[in-house]
């Protein structure tokens, strides 16, 4: 599959994690979800791992605004903020609730190891570097979901997990991803200049992308084992 | 004047700032918008200066979302964010659009060191310390503007100066204070127990009050020296 | 086993750590250490991997200078960076080296998620929090070498890994470990009092160090799977 | 004068600064160190309030630490917090007692708003970027030291701070400062490439740069006003 239009960097960034990427986005999970052969139990404990990894994610995106060198750097983190925090988070919380499992006990929840070691790698990543550092460690899932959720609109056989599928490859989410690309790639402009794949900076950003796509994978993987 | 409604932290902390809570909120440059007599290239400075000013205090509300230990303090920092964003800095962009100074200009506006010296102040107390040394860096400003604008309401001599006392004396900020007092107080309970001010700690974070208040008066006197 | 002299606040945090603690301080490769039927392989991937580990534990400290608030807390910070970085980590070149691992195939080792997931654990901890967040998140790799070098060095029943027992169970390591138990000691009074345990704060700290504590036991397992 | 020789990034970066090197390595309090006719209590005043500064500089040395991402970058980092903590806060600490303050009264010493300003800019500057960001601001401190030392040594017409211009001019300082040029080239180097003066990120560098000689002058100026 050719890369999605998430713009320049992405594109790069997603060639550079070399087989990584396909380990992540076309992951047993991912093809369960697919194939709608993906235990609910399954599911539903992947759910609740992502809510807690969405408290620290929003919390890493709250980092990108702190990072910010522009006004159009904030607006476009601020953003982001408040769809993870007014309505990502809010979907989980619908459908765990439809699920039987409570708001309180979604917030109990405790967080896997495979989970923290992702939130921890970007949060880090992004205290001790710079806004690129954080970028590149936040685009793997921003974007990942997005082409997971474009691709298995097109390829389902089940619609199972329709309500999913649909959210990360609808509109809203696909704007989401493409705006996120722009700020990515406007950043790197702005810092590294129009050829900024030539940087030697670059190449020290695809391996944060690379090893949170490889993050990625271990998430996937924790979700098959509730 | 007694401290107003902004929770019981609040109170205690004013009461420690002593002699530099009075040399804040009754500054020459305060009582020069009361009775209108400050100039009017002193408050467009003003005006330009506190629009850089908002850009890293934003920032600093962002970092205490990045802070947040629970989904509440999260909730309401990022409410916080999103009026400074989204509002207050528009406010300034339209006064001083209103007085032929254009966005660009605004955007350009060179940063003055008593300036510099506050925002860097709250963002370092936050880096370094936890949430709470961040909302008691953060909080001078936030109420001590509330309690600036609950008194010029009533005790103003002039209209000059009205757009900027209605707002800050206006329903919708003292909200904004009342919720910060009580992210404040909430946050301080759970850290700290409800004897708070009993903690070692607390009297820490009056220090940071205390200079950030003082700073506060920095920023006034700068006002008055276009 | 009851807790080694390093403090009256490493003793509580141990105690509520519970069974956490057993498991990290008794593991199966510790327990292969003691009675040296730990596969040398075993042993050098996993000096090879504490090496990687101690670069970052070395930053971690050194946030810990960053964020101390007196002179005695950057002293007490200080020495252990220089501890770490110039006898510790040394250590660790001089027995790869003579099991034939160069020095730049030590500093190429590639870091396994298990060990990554701790040290940003810890790094998050401290950039997120205060001293005493970070200090909570860094105890019990500290000490829990320290409690284990002392039991080895009684216990053991081999003398094929005398050399990493004595490293820890000896009087340079027991020194910093008591070092380190003060810095925690008079940074929890200093800030929360003499009767620290009972803030609603110390059982936050108290969630950290035991969350550290299991992620050094995934650490040691990781050790078992080269 | 032409630029000592610290290194490539640092005479492009004094270069760029412009008016503002010359007014802070040039300043009044400069020359009154040189010709012996700065008052004994301004240069009292100035030290104690110097040595606060290096509190807050040496936790940012730290922060250094925190933000290498090579071996070599960490050790360089570590030899200056060493240098700061035990060698350079100790000769204040020394000349003060000479001067009849006591270490007590030293420590106790109330930090001038011109002090803060500066050190919490280069505190944020390198918590909100990465490590060049930091090394920017820390920079002018560092390196104008070592170029006013250079010069007094050889322009001194009285003996009267010869103990505080044979520290700065002496062999032992000098060689710190080219350490810290090397340092900042070989960062530049490994980021940005050879030619990092041609991304535009080497722009950003320098207003940091120049901003922080910018807070020196003021340094100064609070100097010659106790």
């Amino acid at each position: 599959m050719s890369a999605p239009s998430y713009g320049r960097a992405f594109a790069l960034m997603r060639e550079a994690a070399g087989e990584a990427w396909g380990a992540y986005t076309r992951h047993a999970f991912v093809e369960g979800l697919r194939d709608g052969s993906l235990p609910r139990d399954a599911f539903l404990h992947y759910l609740r791992q992502d809510y807690v990894f969405l408290i620290h994610f929003s919390r890493a995106w709250a980092l990108a605004v702190v990072k910010s060198e522009t006004h159009a750097e904030m607006l476009a983190a601020v953003a982001t903020v408040n769809a993870l925090v007014a309505e990502e988070m809010q979907l989980h919380v619908g459908i765990c609730a439809a699920a039987g499992i409570s708001q309180e006990e979604l917030f109990a929840t405790d967080e896997r190891s495979e989970n923290l070691a992702y939130t921890r790698f970007v949060l880090e990543a992004g205290y001790s570097g710079d806004l690129l550092d954080l970028l590149a460690a936040l685009a793997p899932c921003v974007m990942g979901y997005g082409e997971i959720g474009t691709r298995l609109t097109s390829e389902r056989t089940s619609d199972v997990y329709a309500d999913w599928m649909n959210t990360y490859g609808g509109e809203g989410y696909q704007g989401d991803c493409a705006a996120v690309g722009q700020l990515l790639d406007n950043a790197l402009e702005r810092r590294l200049g129009k050829d900024f794949e030539n940087s030697p900076r670059f190449a020290t950003l695809c391996d944060k992308f690379r090893k949170a796509t490889e993050l990625e994978v271990n998430f996937w993987q924790m979700g098959l084992t509730p």
